[in-house]
C-alpha cells in the first residue's frame, strides 16, 4: 500500500494502521468521514510527546543555566528558594516543589528582557546545550516517528499545532526547527508582557508574572482561545493531555487522540505514574473508556531519534 | 504597471503607491529588503478599519437582541443597569460607559452557552441582522479596498490576522466568509472558559469574565502572545490602534504603519476625536512623528463597500 510509506519510522500494526485510516477517511472528498481542511487542526503536546523529558524537560535545563547567570550577578539569590535547591542541584526539593511551581520557577528566570531578547537567548543555548544521558543536542532529541507524523499530516491538509505547559516563548524558539511548527502555532504557558518605549523603540517585556499555566484543562482553554475550533486529531503523554484528548474526541464525527506510552527503556526511557513532573496514570487507566489509542513506543516505533 | 491592477478599488497616489512599494520591496527574492515568508505578519484591526462601526459596532447589535431574548427570560434584567439602557435605547447612558464596559456588557450576553452554541447563534443572527444605516447585511459591511488589500497581501505570502478589541469570538463567526481571515487569526478580547462535561461530552463554557480586554497596548502583548513575532504591517483607525501600529513600526527594516481616517460622510462617515467609543486624536495628531500613514478614505478609496 502507497500509504504505508507515509510514516517509514512506525512499525506496521494496528497503532499506525489506526492514524492512516484515520487521515485517509477525514480527507477523502466525497466520503462519509471528510472534513474540510481549514478544520484539519491537529495538536500536539511538547515535553514527552515530541521530544525527551527525561530526566527532566529540556527548558528546567535552560532556566537551570539562567538561575546560575543571574546569581553570579546577584549573590542573595542563590540564599533563597527555589534558586537555592538549583544551585546545589537539590532534585528532590525541587521535583517536590511540583510541576506549576517549577515552570514558574523557570519563568521567573526567563523575565526582566523582551520577547526578541529571550528568542535569541533560547536559540544560542539550544544550539550548543547536549542532553545529558544521550550526548546529542537538546533540540535534536525529538522523536523522529513524531516528526515523520506532523509532516504527513500537513501533506495532507492539517494545521498543527503545539499545545504545551512549557513556556511558549522557549518552545518558539526551536519549533520550527525541529518540528516544522512556525511560532504562531505554539501555545503553551505564558507570562504577562509589558510594552515599554525605550529609545523610541517600542518592545514587549516579559514580567516575572505568570499569564496561563497551560496544563490540563487550561490546554483545551488556550485551544478554544488561540484556535477557536475543536481539533480533530490531539497527541499527548501524560494525565496533564487529557483534558485535550478527551475534548478532541468528544467532537462529532471522527476524531483521533493518542497516547504515547514510554514502555522503552533500553532505547529512551520507562516511566508513567511515578513521574513525579508530569504522571501518566488516569489517562493510561481510562483510555480504553475515552477512546484514546494507546501508543507503544517500544512495540509502535521503528527508530525513536 | 502590472502591480496597479492589484488593488482595484484603491484610487491611484501616494497612498496606494506606498503600499505596492511595500509589499514589491519585501518580496522582492534577493533584495536588501526582502523578508521571508514566515516573517510577513500583517495585522488588521476589526470595527472601523475593515468594517462600519457607525453608530456603533456591529457586535453591540447582536449583544442588545441578546440582552432583549436574555430578558424575556429573565425579566429582572430590565430593571437592572447597564441592561435597562439597552432595553430603553438610552445610547447616552451606554456610551458613558466607556469602550470597555460595554465590551463586557456585550461579553455577559455571550456567557453561559458553550464555544460551539454562540458560533452557531451568532452565525444565524448575522444571517439576517442589517445595518440601521445602510440597510445590508451587517457582515456586508465591510470595506471592499482593505478585502482586497487583505487578499493582496496574501497572495504575497503575508499571513493576515485581525487584532481586535472587540469579541475573538464574534469576529470568528463572519471573519473567513467576510475577509478571508480563518478563525484562529482572529484575536480579540476573550472571557474566560470552563471545560464541563455534559452527558459525557466535553465542551468548552463561556464564563461572564473578562479573560483579557484586547485595546491599545494589549493589543501589541496579544500579538506577542499569540503570534510570537513582530508584524511586519499593521492597520488601525483609532487611538485603540496606536500601540500596535508603534510596535510595528519600531521592528528592524522596512515595516509599513497604515491608519484609516474616516472624513467622508457621504459614502461612510466623517468622525474622529469625537466618537466615544472608539476616539481617533492622538493618533491622527502624531502620525508624522511615527511614521504612520493616514489613509483617506474619501481621497484614498474609489468605492467603499
Amino acid at each position: 500500500m502507497a500509504a504505508n510509506a507515509s510514516l517509514p519510522s512506525w512499525n506496521d500494526g494496528t497503532t499506525k494502521s489506526a492514524i492512516l485510516d484515520f487521515v485517509t477517511s477525514v480527507t477523502k472528498s466525497g466520503g462519509p468521514e471528510f472534513v474540510p481542511p481549514a478544520e484539519r487542526i491537529a495538536t500536539f503536546d511538547n515535553d514527552g510527546t515530541l521530544c525527551c523529558e527525561q530526566p527532566l524537560q529540556t527548558q528546567f535545563y535552560f532556566a537551570f543555566g539562567r538561575v546560575k547567570e543571574l546569581s553570579a550577578k546577584d549573590p542573595t539569590l542563590a540564599e533563597r528558594q527555589p534558586f537555592k535547591a538549583v544551585i546545589e542541584h537539590d532534585f528532590n526539593m525541587l521535583f517536590g516543589l511540583g510541576k506549576q511551581a517549577l515552570f514558574e520557577l523557570a519563568m521567573a528566570t526567563h523575565a526582566g528582557i523582551t520577547d526578541e531578547d529571550f528568542h535569541q537567548i533560547a536559540q544560542a543555548w539550544l544550539a550548543e546545550a547536549r542532553h545529558p544521558k544521550f550526548g546529542r543536542l537538546f533540540k535534536e532529541c525529538t522523536y523522529r516517528p513524531q516528526v515523520e507524523l506532523l509532516t504527513y499530516l500537513r501533506e495532507n491538509g492539517f494545521k498543527t499545532y503545539i499545545v504545551s505547559a512549557g513556556g511558549v516563548d522557549f518552545i518558539r524558539a526551536f519549533a520550527d526547527e525541529a518540528y516544522g511548527v512556525p511560532r504562531e502555532q505554539v501555545i503553551g504557558s505564558s507570562v504577562k508582557l509589558r510594552l515599554e518605549i525605550k529609545d523610541d523603540r517600542v518592545s514587549l517585556r516579559k514580567l516575572p508574572e505568570l499569564n496561563n499555566f497551560g496544563d490540563r484543562d487550561a490546554k483545551a482553554h488556550n485551544i478554544g482561545l488561540h484556535v477557536g475550533r475543536r481539533p480533530l486529531l490531539a497527541f499527548g503523554n501524560s494525565d496533564g493531555d487529557l483534558s485535550m484528548m478527551r475534548y478532541v474526541k468528544s467532537g462529532s464525527g471522527r476524531r483521533l487522540a493518542l497516547l504515547l506510552h514510554h514502555d522503552d527503556a533500553e532505547r529512551e526511557a520507562a516511566y508513567d505514574r511515578e513521574f513525579r513532573l508530569s504522571p501518566l496514570s488516569e489517562a493510561l487507566d481510562n483510555a480504553g473508556d475515552y477512546g484514546i489509542t494507546v501508543v507503544s513506543m517500544k512495540r509502535d516505533w521503528k527508530v525513536v531519534f
